[in-house]
């Protein structure tokens, strides 16, 4: 049916929007920076790499796959860096993952996982797993009117009130950065984005992921605290395998509420 | 022929360079973040805006095309933010227009055309068009070994010593960050950097392109000095129409020179 300017096209969209949301949510991508991130979370869903993956063959990108329960699961991570062999964290790699991620698989539903920084001035602790329920960026600076707020990029995470009560899960804002440090230049914009949790992904993934309309959950595992009197490169090595045995659990727990639920029961 | 490991693999990769290298450039995307920077250039090449662009229907990105001489040119433009109506500056839309183009149009050279700042104690001055050596992050600290150079990113253009001596071109490393301002970690880096531009996209476009092996060069228009007493956005704004044009000139010369040239006549 063509649009028309009478209202038959809202209340179609409408329509579409409601049966989107009220069918099973069947196939889940999960954006992962670091595959020491992923790998406990691979090997709990017994995922396979997918050696023909639909990415290009010039890329480093890794993709796992496999039925869980009633749920096509894939995660993608950006994999080493080609020169250096390091993993490609970050905002690019994050944001290409995504976008092509989106484009072979499209998915009902995307998850970003993986570690962060967290503010124990909000109430963030060591091991602490947050959802997140805004991500807006803390090092994209730019004083002209209205590119200031499209710098700071705050997106709403979609939101899921069931499963927040259910697994009585903390809940937090993102802010997100290229960087491991915090200046005070980032520690200002993060105070503005009022951010319980820092990482270097998320709000990269969100803006993709909201150019094409596909409902985004964060989960943050903190192993390190910003506000405290550690350097977060040490304590971040140092807590890495704790939190993310951790935060397996955590999503392990998201994705069995999910599984047979349609995005509006989350 | 398969791979071996007596070097007949080596041998045939580099005729194969070599053939790349010593064919006709055909194809050329221009990667250029603001569509202001990019009318003049559309205007004088007559490109037209290509109402079936090969990108997702989701997407703002704009493309314009058309054949110049011998060159069939596509200029790329991320567009205007959905939410906030401006240009969708930075590294995280310029790399993904970067991938998208690459993937949709094959070029066999990017070219990255812009505004940038100039550090007048490197020799910058207003309205100076540079051609970029080598292209590097500012912004992305991340200090664990091989995570830090990753950081910076530090990626050369493709070398073009025979266009630089016809055209008389000014020649200078870039440092890409996604902030309009300058505080001291910034800075710190950009001197690590050695640069004489600084710009919000050149290294995120030199990542990606590097990925699929696809030369590329960088010019940059100087609009405002960082290291001079006006603020740079005020600046920005006052000489981007002025900027844009002599911009536009030197491009031009650029194209006329490649126009019926090999890579490894550049």
């Amino acid at each position: 049916m063509a649009a028309h300017g009478d209202g038959f096209s809202e209340v179609s969209m409408e329509d579409l929007m409601g049966q989107v949301e009220n069918r099973q949510i069947s196939t889940i991508v999960f954006i992962i920076a670091m595959q020491k991130e992923a790998q406990p979370l691979i090997n709990r869903l017994r995922l396979v790499k997918d050696v023909n993956s639909p990415f290009p063959k010039e890329v480093t990108w890794v993709l796992f796959n496999g039925m869980y329960k009633d749920l096509n699961i894939s995660i993608v991570c950006p994999g080493k860096d080609s020169t250096l062999g390091v993993d490609s964290v970050g905002t690019v790699p994050a944001s290409l993952v995504t976008y092509a991620s989106i484009q072979a698989m499209k998915p009902d539903l995307i998850i970003n996982a993986g570690t962060a920084g967290g503010f124990k001035a909000k109430g963030a602790s060591i091991a602490d797993v947050y959802i997140v329920s805004s991500a807006a960026f803390h090092d994209r600076r730019i004083p002209v009117p209205g590119l200031d707020l499209y710098g700071v990029g705050m997106r709403k995470a979609f939101p899921t009130p069931n499963l927040i009560k259910e697994l009585n899960l903390k809940v937090g804002r993102l802010s997100t950065g290229d960087s491991m440090d915090m200046p005070p230049h980032d520690k200002d914009s993060i105070t503005a984005n009022d951010a319980t949790v820092k990482d270097m992904e998320g709000a990269a993934v969100v803006y993709v992921a909201d150019i094409f309309k596909v409902p985004t959950i964060l989960l943050k595992g903190v192993t390190d605290i910003v506000d405290g009197n550690r350097p977060t490169s040490e304590e971040f090595l140092e807590n890495l395998a704790a939190v993310t045995a951790k935060l397996d659990e955590s999503v392990t727990k998201v994705i069995d509420f999910i599984n047979g639920k349609c995005l509006s029961d989350l």
